[in-house]
Formats: structure tokens, sequence, C-alpha cells
């Protein structure tokens, strides 16, 4: 697989800095890498600051806030698998998104909120970002985060990556 | 892997007759192949006009009538993965079924509904239909659909498609 | 892969003894294997009498009770996967654990209670058994569950097992 230019360099074309890897926050480990498939947990969006963004959409978070934490949690996902990988430039395929929305009842808006995390996957990787997805709306996350994004990629296994 | 019978006989001998597949509604594609795996993304049930099935369990949603949207969910899946892969006949195993269902707290009968849903991938595979299983209720759905049905399965690679 | 101490030997050693696998309670299996890869469904805990352990977080069961069923899952998920594979001792990684909380929209202590479930793949798998991780609060659950506990495992697979 050759690219002209790096899925980094794709992301900073649109502005995106990918910022340090999010901490684990319990018992678990934040990306798994077997063969080609890696596996990344749950991301959380992040404001400026570093601070989680919280809330219920429909509750006191609007589609545009929440939009912005699926955003954030996208990049900060990203920021862990290239982490893992050492370059972006070694995924294949993203294949399945999962996006979690902590919202009410009422709440219908889902797709426009995750929609936002899908895109930050095509910005990187073009038509390789491309994904199966499933969105839905959940009563709670841990501390009153207002989304998680779990994600599984193909990627060039380490056996094949041939020295410069 | 040879079958006398194909999948897609096996589900007209019990009335199923696959549909054009789903659109995508938001930044997502249907189904991702890649090797031996299909990943198919969160699918839901439609009514026989095209329109999607919507509506909350142990509110305005009967089990009755989730279960229609549950087999109607699945058999949209399959058209999805028919249309990904060319054939049924290349499915070796359905590994993975996680069915979300649209509930009130109230709520207990989910393994009835997601059940209608699992029948139709023993109906159209037989034992390799049968598959491991997650079903959950939440509190709220893109657009308010009743259930969203999500699969991974295991299938021919293109490699070892041999010509006829 | 040799191990000097079996997974069943380290659980042995922190008090747990893999129970009877849990029978399937709808149209699903408990596990399917193929390859190097183990899916294994939505497991639940279950009480010394072997009875389900039901309720909401937040509402009628406290952290604590929801650890001990998030413990038992995990359980009773390991007493699945030994059951299919023969021994725990072909587990090469634990890559992926989703854990559902049937929590109140207040509830937020999600990270406590599936810790709870991530320990014991430690406790069996030691490294081996850090896994990449979602935890969500869900308004229902099948029966009334606390919680479900979802997993991928890595595993030898049988045409790698020599003969002693």
């Amino acid at each position: 697989m050759k690219r002209h230019v790096t899925p980094e360099a794709h992301l900073a074309s649109v502005g995106i800095q990918l910022p340090e890897p999010l901490p684990a926050f319990g018992q678990y480990v934040p990306a798994v890498l077997h063969g080609d498939q890696l596996w990344v947990g749950g991301h959380f969006g992040t404001h400026p600051d570093g601070s989680v963004i919280v809330g219920r959409c429909g509750e006191d978070v609007t589609v545009a806030e929440a939009r912005d934490a699926a955003r954030s949690a996208a990049i900060n996902l990203l920021a862990t698998a290239r982490a893992t990988l050492g370059s972006l430039g070694r995924v294949m395929r993203v294949t399945r998104v999962f996006g979690v929305v902590n919202a009410t009842p009422e709440f219908a808006e889902h797709t426009a909120v995750v929609d936002a995390a899908s895109d930050v996957f095509v910005e990187a990787f073009g038509d390789a970002g491309r994904h199966t997805r499933l969105a839905v709306g959940v009563s709670s996350l841990p501390a009153n985060l207002v989304l998680e994004i779990e994600a599984h990629l193909i990627v060039v296994p380490e056996t094949k990556i041939s020295s410069p």
C-alpha cells in the first residue's frame, strides 16, 4: 500500500493535529494489535484544555456540541492508533465504528452526531476510512461522558513492514 | 464448502425474498469485506412499502411488532451481505449478532425480539447460521428506530472462489 | 506458547473455580471459534445457587453488588471459553471486552463495575488478559439482568495444537 500523502498530512490539511493519546481510566488498554487487526476501545471527546466532555444530548448538550465531542473522540482514537502502530500509514481499512451517545429517550439525531466522528476517518484515510457503523443512544455512560467511539481497523502487520 | 441448496433457496422456501439493500443514511458504508471476514453495520426493519419501522418497546410497539422489525432487519442485513458477496453461498459462518432494542426501562422481552432476527440466519444457513449474540435495550436509537441488528460473518475469500 | 502455570491454576490461586458453562437462553450459541479467533457472546452474572443476578444500578443494585455480578459474568464467560477450547491455555490474548450495565440515567460508576470483570481476565492470563474495552449504561437488559459482558479473544488454532 503506497500513499503519496500520509494520513497525518491529510489530517493536518484540515487542521487536525493528533494530541497525546488518552490514558486508560480503568482496567483496560487503549488498543490491541494482533496480526493485521487493530482493536481500539471506547474513546471520548476532550476539551482543548484536556478535560472530558460530559453531558446528555437532548438535555444539557446540543447536537453541535455533541458533534464536537464526536470529532474529538475520533481524533483521540486515531492518536491511540498512531501510538500503537507508529504511523497511521499502516492503516489499510477502518472496518467498524461503534458510536454510543448519551441521550434522552426523545433524542433522535444520533446519525448527525456520530457522522462527525466518521468524517474524521474519511478525512484521514479517504475511501479506506469508510466503515460499517452502529450508532445508538444510551441512558448513561461512565463519568457522564457525552459519547464513546470504538473502532476496528485492518492494518499492515509488523512482519510485512519492510525496512526503509 | 458445497451446498446442494443455496441460502437464497432456503430463504425462499420459508417465504423470504431478499429486497434491495438499504442505502446508507449517514457517513458509513453498509458492509466491509476483508479476507474471510465480513462486517455488516447496523440494519433496521422496514415495512412492506419500504418505510422505516419506528417506536419503542414497552411504549408504542408490541413484542410481536418488534419481532417483525427484527426479522425484517435481519433480512435487510442479508440483502446487504449478498450485494457485497455476490452470493450468500460464500457465507461460512455467522459469528456474531448484536441486537439493540429501543425499549422502556420496564421492558424485559429483548430475547424474544432479537430471536426473530437470529431465526433468519439459521433459516438461511442452518447450523452455519448459529451465532454468538448480545441483546440489549437502549433508551433511544437514530430516527426512533425500533431496533438495530449488526453482524460479523466468516466468508469464502474472493481469492478462493474458483471459476465455474 | 508455553506457560508454566495454566490460566485455570492462576484462577484457582485467587479462589476462582470455573463453573459449568451457562446454557443458551435464546436462538444463539455461547461461543464461536474460527481459526485463531474466538467470539464469546453476552454473559451475565449468577448467584452461588445458579440464579441470575438482576436489577438496575442506581436503583436496586449497589456498585458492590454490580461488581459481584460483573466478576461472575466474566467467570461464566471463561467457563464457556474453556468448554469451547478444551483448555484456557490456548488463549493468546483477550482483545476486546464490552460491558453493558443496566443503570439509571444518574449512574456514573460504570468503570468501577466493569473493572471487576476485566480483573478476572488479567487474573487468568496476566498481560495477555489486558484488553480494549467499551463500557456503557443502558436502560434495560433481557430479563432485567444487571449487566452483560461480551468478549473477543485470539487463541491457538486447533491446527497448531501439537499432540503431547
